[in-house]
């Protein structure tokens, strides 16, 4: 089942990301892959029984056992009946190939739904019920464009699929309507680096690129594109437009929108060159149009990039800072005086102390842990907040990034903690989503959820969602219900149940891309699963915090995107005329709705 | 005639504009501007007759005798029967009062076309035909929304005016259809600055407000947005980002689309407050489509724009190149390594000489200030070019990024001219547009134009478009032509005349605007004019040039504008299902097609 391009060498797909990154590669092999969780089959556990951190996590959620709460195998899994007409798969066979049409259960369980922790909820227990029906390897552009012909004539959904690492619902497989056909579009055989040009400093990629792949391409030429979000091992280019996503060193890179230049995008109307110009006043830049479209506008096939030279300097290092406030205060004085930062980052108090805690394995509970780090830093107080700042580039730059940054920060009254915990922080940037499948495994819920908003409504907005986070962890939940089947949002049902329970959770945030007029804010939650009814749970916990956020002036996304989960809070942020202008886009490029149905309009 | 702003006071408007920028001030007064040219009518004329200049241009352009070309006065013009039915200015007269409903020769003269060559060569001549019925200036937003509503309901089209500077017939009082009724919306008395927020770093601003205002008004808080295009002076916030302009700092400060965070728009459909985040991922960023949309999808009413502290360090200097080439290579180095400069501007050969000489009033002839500056220059071949580096911001940074410039500069081959020809063209910056009407008037004809392109494909663009510009000047021309008033293109009438003289002309480029990726370069270029058809004669040059840019993988311009000048070549920029996107963001907003006909969209 290992997809590779016609044009492209393969490799061994069973290796690690690591060794992928620098050897020669291709797609990545689904088979090796788990089709209901984070990364490779073969990845160690980073929380194996014994291990230190459960004391910590039992500790800090206030439960003394850890319930065994494995996920579903998939041969255990029904999946739905197939629903594509034998005609159309006949056709989408005789485009692509017979070899890259799957309609095996791991092929359908596979590309059925995202990483959201909503998606691992259906994944785990077995509710297959949006598997695509067919799954589809196109090998070219041309390719593309027939199918999505092929499929409005048809009528069949279409759910372009990248790496599958959306974290909001974008690639569930969503038919057009009940019961009607849906097959997926998996982009990763189109993962060929078309062009490389280093005086317009771009390069043209199919999208279909997985983040190693693509780097290890790029770096053969001495360059790169340096997007490296958290799900960089597992995610596509075309992904990553598609989202608006945003990489690690956002402050350098930029966020998908910056880098992106034009593209080729198929759709049920044709194919499309965007305009791709370093800029232009021709008119509003369409192109621009598809960071954050979903593929709910077409599917791009390449893209044209902005790159870098390979930065010869790095320096990633950690200040504490006495509260968040200050902490802000510094973010936003550092955007300010444009210095050329490739990353800051500043966890609240809660993520300050748990993740050292954590991430050193300290078994001695949450509380003893944050006493430790209080008396390393002391004069700090009790809220000292951790802030990263990486600097990449010439080494001169960064010469003169550190001394600016060093200087502020001084003035600010931070403690400087040298490169050790930049360090650490780079060497396992990639590393939390393994954490969830295991902590899945034993009763915990875990999450993530973010936005971003002006500098002045940062600090309120931070209180605000995490407070909200909280109490929707916290309230009253129920021991029994009468009927547990039942959505929770039925008033009558609610109504009937009985309250017995409080839950604890955490939660824990960090400013993580910044801009002079504001930033990015991300929460991470921790709580103990509703084992009765954990998606109406993780429903009630999502609609406190996106009410939040939007309550204080925040985007229900910075870079996570829309999918399915926050379209019912999109017409709020866009505007009733917002919304209609992207009704109308669709309508035009795809007057059928076959495109990713239900993602970013509802 | 001079209309204020209820809510902010008004000043004298015949002052200087340098006066403007440091008193209290307002929207400018009408009368107190040239309707038919550059600036105001109490203006010193930069060329009067006996200006050392004149011999200068009678050698470059090869002419004996300059001959006298004055404009028609408005008096002996005649303008279009009133198409404006009595209800309908009666209804506008309900909405913004009787006193900002104007129907005088000079208002709809003044607001009739734009400050193209073209549009001045019709103007000149008398020919209005393009005249709007009535010209209208509103007070706040709701009474925009409510003339939008009205004339969407009697089908009249409308024409959003800023400071009707544009050089792409963007702001021409097209009618919906010949013999149709149009008004003019003038926006200049909504001028207010709404809200500074010094954390954020944004602003909120009626968007009729013009350059100098805005920047006295945020100097008050020691803020500035930096946005200087050249016809600063005249031009307003509204019409910077619908055009999608660029300042002469743009490396700093940027293009329109990069400081506009989003706007009040209110359209035939009601109002639309855009989106307005530091950056999103929910869905595409629909505010951006403003930027460039020039008045087609409604008018901007306030603006949300990102501001920066007044940067207490600038540093202007020069440096000579010995070629083009060479110093196309330098600014791509400079751009590749992210040094934050706010202006780069490297000339041509023909630019670096003529300009110097222009502007030193050399009496002595093109050749003859070459040859001196040559000599001054020594070492410098025969094609040196003038780099001029810009820096602003904190004193560190400038001098941070002088020693990098400085360096890469001495790497390059480049000779240090030190700061005075950066003060030098600092001081004269809003200068040129001022001499045009001095050459118009003794029969030089002078136009620009500008594209951007990627690095690799700039040098062989300058070439091309500079060759295509002074072929089409010195194509041969008919002294006499049977029939003087049919088009040039007519090949029957083309054939039937006599071609006789080869004009001889002067094409001038330089580098203005640099990116990672690429560049912007403009050109300019004088000729003599012919009189006996100066339109066909232009369409020639336009055409030529604008062919030439298209075929070298040039943008039809970087921040000018489409326009109705050149919206011929946008469906070959946008593709054929970009230019889709387009009618169907208009049809949504603007379903009855009266906003700005004609414009972007044919």
């Amino acid at each position: 089942m290992k997809r590779s391009s016609s044009k492209s060498s393969t490799v061994d797909a069973n290796t690690t990301p690591s060794a992928r990154n620098t050897g020669n590669s291709s797609a990545l092999d689904r088979l090796q892959l788990k089709w209901n969780g984070w990364g490779t089959t073969s990845h160690p556990n980073p929380l194996p029984d014994g291990a230190p951190q459960w004391s910590l996590l039992r500790d800090v959620l206030g439960i003394e056992t850890l319930p065994a709460t494995p996920a579903k195998k998939l041969a255990d899994c029904v999946l739905p009946l197939n629903q594509l007409p034998a005609a159309a798969k006949h056709g989408l066979e005789e485009i692509v190939g017979a070899d890259n049409v799957h309609v095996s259960d791991f092929e359908r369980a596979f590309h059925a739904r995202g990483q959201s922790y909503h998606d691992l909820l259906h994944l785990r227990a077995g509710k297959l019920s949006l598997a695509p029906d067919a799954v589809v390897y196109p090998q070219s552009s041309s390719q593309v464009e027939r199918i999505l012909a092929l499929c409005a004539e048809r009528n069949i959904a279409v759910v372009p699929f990248g790496g599958g690492s959306s974290v909001v619902g974008g690639i569930n497989a969503h038919a057009k309507s009940v019961g009607g056909p849906v097959i997926t579009v998996d982009m990763s055989a189109m993962n060929n680096v078309l062009k490389i040009d280093k005086h317009a400093m771009t390069a043209t990629i199919e999208t279909g690129i997985y983040g190693p792949d693509l780097e290890h391409q790029l770096a053969k030429q001495g360059v790169t594109l340096s997007h490296f979000p958290q799900s960089f091992q597992f995610s596509t280019l075309g992904g990553w437009i598609a989202a608006s996503g945003a990489g690690q060193q956002s402050n350098r890179y930029g966020k998908a929108g910056k880098w992106f230049v034009g593209a080729k995008l198929a759709t049920p109307q044709g194919t499309w060159d965007t305009e791709a110009f370093p800029a232009s006043a021709a008119g509003p830049n369409l192109a621009q149009l598809l960071c954050g479209s979903e593929g709910t506008l077409g599917i791009m096939c390449e893209a044209t990039v902005k790159i870098h030279e390979i930065p010869k300097a790095k320096d990633y290092r950690g200040y504490l800072l006495p509260d968040f406030e200050t902490g802000l205060a510094l973010a936003r004085q550092i955007n300010h005086a444009d210095i050329p930062i490739a990353m800051l980052r500043l966890s609240d108090p809660d993520e300050t102390g748990y993740f050292q805690a954590f991430s050193a394995g300290v078994a001695s509970g949450f509380k003893a842990a944050l006493q430790k780090l209080y008396l390393r830093w002391k004069r700090m107080g009790n809220t000292p907040c951790l802030l990263l700042i990486g600097l990449e580039g010439d080494p001169s730059t960064v010469a003169w990034a550190r001394a600016q940054t060093s200087a502020l920060c001084s003035k600010a009254g931070a403690l400087s903690l040298g490169t050790g915990p930049g360090k650490k922080w780079y060497h396992s940037r990639f590393d939390s989503p393994f954490a969830r499948d295991p902590m899945l495994d034993r009763g915990i819920g875990v999450d993530t959820l973010e936005t971003a908003a002006s500098w002045p409504n940062l600090l309120e907005l931070q209180a605000k969602v995490r407070t909200a986070i909280l109490e929707a962890i916290s309230a009253d939940s129920p021991e029994q219900s009468e009927n547990p089947s039942a959505p929770s949002d039925n008033p009558k049902n609610a109504a009937s149940r009985t309250s017995r329970t409080s839950r604890k959770g955490i939660c824990m945030s960090h400013l993580s891309h910044s801009y002079p007029d504001g930033a990015s804010l991300y929460f991470t939650f921790l709580f103990p699963r509703d084992l009765e009814d954990d998606v109406a749970q993780w429903q009630k916990i999502k609609r406190a915090a996106t009410d939040a956020i939007t309550a204080q002036g925040g985007t229900i996304s910075h870079h996570h995107g829309v999918g399915t989960d926050h379209a019912p809070w999109l017409e709020e942020e866009k505007g009733a005329i917002g919304m209609n202008l992207l009704r109308q886009l669709k309508a035009e490029l795809d007057p059928k709705g076959i495109m990713n149905p239900g993602k970013l309009i509802r």
